[in-house]
């Protein structure tokens, strides 16, 4: 932390080329681009930078925002300001290490090497090694000709008629929701639903309940949209409600993750549950549930959706394709209630469309076809075997350092010190060696957390869940 | 008018099935799929057909709401309720009619069977006989297979950035607009640019300048934005920007489409664009250019974007494919000024990501290889001999009915009568006989318009002109 900073990497030209906020801004996401500055890596305060350049403190400043903006670095007050320690896990690769596609990858310059694979404990990302490509491959190829060969109108904003149904068919049998596809929109994941919410149902200054620790993105796009955030802690039952409507009774909004709570795993109670929507009835308030994970559980019952105990039409449930399909098809889905049908409707149609109607064919049919139930009953038993085979290679390699806890679902372990460490700087560090936890703090609110780190299993083989943790462990011992 | 209304077809079971207003809901969007209830067709008022069904009021309030929503029909005040009269023109056909997709067919019940061409002069739609299907399906199919055996993380919500690149390398030759990748943003067709533009700018309230007449959907999206809308009426030279100033000097937003004013024609003169940025610069207001139908001049030299005389930074410029490549991709883009860049990437990536990586895959592939340039000059030249035709046909059929005007660009003509009529009626009745001209007066918001048709000519070959003139003769005959 007291290392001086090597801003080697940092050469721009007062005289030439870009305007010099310009060219700050290219260097640093350059950098962070080529991995030169990892995720969480500390960067220069905006009145060092400047000195060092001769700059004026505005021009690092502008350079900042647009970095900040992009999802880049993360400003933390008096902290500082670093790489988003999140960068990895949460969001984009870099552009080009997408799809693989030969031929632009001569064409840029200044980004990495396409990935060939995840990371180990990566968050978010389904087994990739395990996706059906080839089966998935047909079955695009076919949307595509059928959509270039028939395609000849406006699809329909709210999402292809055939999705709409496909969804609602698996929601009933998987999550004992009952709804028509009317009630079923197709979003641009769940970034895109939060997006539709808020159009339809937000306004700004609405107090709007958030679980403490919370998923980075929602919080940020719930900002953006002007809501008034209130932060209600978890417990072992999850959402503490009854903190929740002494700090704020009359928010509009609350919400949560009912069957694995983001990022924690624990699953909100059913008392918790009713007294929810007790709360919403009375106080006229929409509940959002993310359902998060809930596809993967490994011991007890999983609960149903918290929309299957919606009698009076206040929760929207929001699902998403990404982490058990593809995070590429970047699709995912809103239900909402029979009487917030007319107002979504238009607001999908008038500012929110969906789009990719070929990803959308695609899917319908990996659902109709049963692949997509198939899918999902493999995975489940595939992770399974990955979470026990990481939790018992993690327990060896480093149970006298890290209390590991494997949630009863999801796609992740969470792992404690038996003493407090410094879990970003950890992350960080782990990064540098090719792996990528993530880590608990930056995803509390105000809620004080213990260090934490959040390692999924999707990516690593049982066979390999030894090798793995010992080479975690090398990271560990320098922290613990 | 005066006819008695035919409800046979409004079969409702109060005893059995789902709730009543469900039943009502689907027996009217049935009998509009199905085209017994044409576009601009009346409807019952509430009272009535709940006195006819011996049902609550509000029964039939919440089935006429539900319609209303998903776009099916429009309330018109004193002048009760109709089947939105743009119904074809603007939107989505009939879901099951688009992909024409046979393994979907048998499925469906009671929605018409697929649409295997568009009618002529249906407004929005490009030359459909004319795309270069098997090309697309090629690179589309590559696309596919790239994505599913490559992609691996998240893609970018910005937009996948050979398509941002590709974008800002054609409206630097095409449109005169000097930008980099990072300010073009990927969009879900213009409807999304609007959603996009909401939610990082527009605080609900805020004053706004629209064109009148203007295009319905923009009007509808920016008004459930919060929007206060103010109608500014356009003439010869396009956007009245004086009466705009004197009406709204503190207005937020003007949105205006200076190449071809939607849907008369007029470009945009160059007194009133300086004088437009003037004001924005002045007023700190945003202008959003829709550069609406600008790919296709037939006389005289096209005027450069407005966006090309940006010197402050105050016009965000929404572009779209639907109309030069296929509206089923519903892919767009809106171009934000420099300054702007780091906002709108927050809110693009928290709460309006871009999808359909394939399709943008497509479509990059499809620009960069220069199909795209190519493609625009084909269907300039086929627009330009189909425009000619269906003018000399309609002049030859109908000239002692309609004045006949050809504007500058664009891909309608706009036909006056010699006297007054009822534009809405008139293509109504057309629908009946399987042509879909639009009518303009729905368009206007306070002006006073003409009663006009609009009619494209992209879907009439130029050897058919004559003919289907001749049918359309049939139909105006009884109006004027």
């Amino acid at each position: 932390m007291t290392e001086p900073l090597d801003l080697s990497w940092m050469r721009v030209d007062r005289r030439r080329g870009p305007a010099l906020y310009r060219q700050i801004y290219a260097r640093v996401r350059d950098a962070i681009l080529s991995g030169r500055l990892a995720p969480g890596a500390r960067l220069p305060s905006s009145r060092t930078l400047a000195s060092q350049l001769a700059a004026a403190r505005g021009t690092v400043e502008q350079a900042y925002n647009m970095l900040a903006g992009e999802g880049y670095i993360v400003g933390e007050g008096a902290a500082g300001t670093r790489v988003d320690p999140e960068l990895r896990m949460k969001a984009e690769p870099p552009p080009r290490a997408r799809t693989g596609e030969p031929r632009e990858m001569g064409r840029d310059h200044g980004e990495p090497p396409p990935a060939s694979a995840p990371q180990p404990f990566q968050m978010g990302l389904p087994a990739l090694d395990a996706f059906p490509r080839k089966l998935w491959s047909r079955l695009a190829t076919r949307s595509a000709r059928s959509f270039a060969s028939g395609a000849i109108g406006y699809p329909d904003g709210v999402g292809h008629p055939p999705l709409r149904r496909a969804i609602a068919g698996y929601l009933a049998i998987a999550r004992g929701i009952t709804c028509a596809p009317e009630q079923v929109f197709v979003t641009a994941g769940y970034q895109g639903a939060l997006g539709l919410v808020a159009h339809a149902l937000l306004r700004p200054g609405d107090a709007l309940w958030l679980e403490d620790p919370a998923y980075f993105r929602a919080r940020e796009a719930l900002t953006r949209a002007g809501a008034q955030l209130v932060s209600v802690p978890v417990d072992a039952d999850g959402l503490d409600v009854a903190r929740g409507v002494a700090r704020a009774p009359d928010a509009r909004f609350a919400v949560v993750t009912p069957s694995h709570q983001a990022p924690l795993g624990m699953t909100l109670s059913l008392p918790r549950r009713l007294a929810l929507l007790d709360w919403a009835r009375r106080a006229k308030a929409w509940i959002l549930e993310d359902d998060y994970d809930s596809e993967f559980r490994y011991r007890g019952r999983p609960l149903p959706a918290l929309k299957s105990l919606d009698r009076d039409g206040r929760v929207l449930y929001a699902g998403t394709f990404s982490k058990v399909l593809l995070p590429a098809l970047r699709l995912g889905y809103l239900v909402v209630p029979e009487a917030q049908v007319a107002r979504f409707a238009g607001t999908a149609r008038f500012l929110a469309p969906s789009t990719a109607l070929v990803d959308q064919m695609t899917v319908a049919a990996f659902i109709e076809d049963g692949h997509f139930a198939r899918h999902i009953k493999r995975m489940r038993r595939l992770y399974a075997e990955r979470r026990t085979a990481l939790a018992a290679g993690l327990e060896a390699a480093l149970g006298d350092r890290l209390r590991i806890e494997a949630p009863a679902g999801g796609m992740h372990l969470v792992a404690r010190g038996v003493r407090p460490f410094d879990d970003v700087a950890l992350a960080e560090r782990a990064r540098a060696a090719g792996l990528a936890p993530g880590a608990l703090s930056p995803w509390a609110i105000k809620a004080k957390v213990e260090p934490a780190l959040l390692i999924s299993f999707t990516n690593v083989p049982a066979g390999e869940a030894n090798r793995v943790a010992r080479r975690f462990a090398r990271v560990v011992e320098r922290f613990l």
